[in-house]
């Protein structure tokens, strides 16, 4: 499409070779070049303002590690615009974890403004001051916020209008439902002796049906009891214990 | 380094060219460069055996998508030797999510096995015949597996041996307490107005370390409270609501 209106994501980060990185591979890069969004990174360093280009200085009370400064970030947002309409995310893992929802609401947007951490962190106040909202992908951590920014436009570029081919189109949405996906199979009929279940070749899609959905709440009970207690309560009565 | 007790990453994948991704820059790329680690793809395609070479099949019982056949993925899988001692993931978003103590026993290791999955699943007989641990990075959906293998490589290189600089020695593990981080700060001691708390700067360590446990307490109150209800209760009774 290549409109004005295209989902339209900026990063900043001290690592911009580390973009579009896989996103520039496979149906995100393929959108990336038709221009159904777009891609742009910004230095953090271009905006600090010592001859050592300095970023982050040392945490105030002591401890290990640098902490990126306040005023050098604070630059680097402001010279995106004064009305950008963008959220603005910190990838950190103090943040509240990624959501589908989330993914979802952000696709909707007009896009989104990712801030790379690195080092121990962020000065609190430049969070405060510009209202960032802090994400987690999840509870392990990683070299810097990068890997994770990459992850977040994974999950909203697949959601794009135009962005997902057949391959992909009508595929079950894991979290929809609040449940784990039963297992599949498929060809050929017996692997190493292990035969397809004999409900799913029977042609019986009412008894297709409810195997799957009795295979989903087993697996997700088993390893996911905190989904299966959060799920629908129709979920759980479909199939008590 | 560069002996041959170095961590092994092999990545079973349709799309190669995704590797090595972000993981080429910074201080893993360095790493990767050094020979800290290394990391070979296997495209799963060059074990297709029909001249389409076709690597997936419709899902037994009906549905949208597309299942990868189990007899392909087992070629793949086995060409990496009979003997091989390292374990084998599947990422999924069914499967355990990834923590911190996980990725801490991967890197103990001698290496790990990835395999990608794309279109709706594999096939459920491989995941048995093959003991594939099946790990998610989080509940959202991305574009396929190797966004999140990239993710748990970026996890494990982080703590090897030798890979981090002191750049990142030292830093405080987020979640190795149970707790969320309490917040940074750093100079400027005024931000926009806004003072770094005075109790950062008075030298005080004692009150320092109360304050910042507090103040991760309070966190962690707020954005995740079922990791303070699975803190340590030591955790928990330092500072009682």
């Amino acid at each position: 499409m290549s409109d004005a209106a295209a989902f339209r994501a900026s990063i900043l980060t001290l690592y911009p070779d580390m973009f579009p990185g896989h996103l520039g591979h496979s149906l995100a890069g393929k959108a990336l070049e038709r221009g159904d969004w777009s891609l742009e990174t910004v230095q953090i360093r271009e905006f600090a303002t010592d001859r050592h280009r300095t970023v982050d200085d040392t945490p105030a009370g002591g401890g290990a590690g640098m902490v990126l400064k306040p005023d050098i970030l604070a630059k680097a947002i402001d010279s995106l615009g004064p009305e950008d309409p963008r959220p603005r995310i910190l990838m950190s893992p103090r943040g509240r974890p990624l959501t589908q929802k989330r993914v979802r609401e952000l696709a909707c947007g007009p896009g989104v403004v990712i801030i790379c951490g690195r080092f121990e962190g962020v000065d609190q106040r430049i969070i405060e001051a510009r209202d960032l909202e802090e994400v987690s992908i999840g509870d392990y951590i990683l070299s810097g916020g990068e890997p994770a920014a990459l992850i977040v436009l994974d999950a909203i570029v697949r959601i794009l209008p135009g962005v997902m081919g057949n391959e992909q189109s009508g595929l079950h949405e894991s979290f929809e439902g609040g449940l784990l996906e039963h297992p599949h199979y498929t060809r050929p009929q017996v692997f190493e002796g292990r035969e397809i279940p004999a409900v799913l070749t029977s042609g019986n899609h009412a008894a297709i049906a409810r195997w799957r959905h009795e295979e989903a709440v087993k697996l997700t009970r088993a390893r996911r009891p905190e989904l299966l207690a959060a799920a629908e309560p129709a979920e759980k009565d479909k199939k008590p214990r």
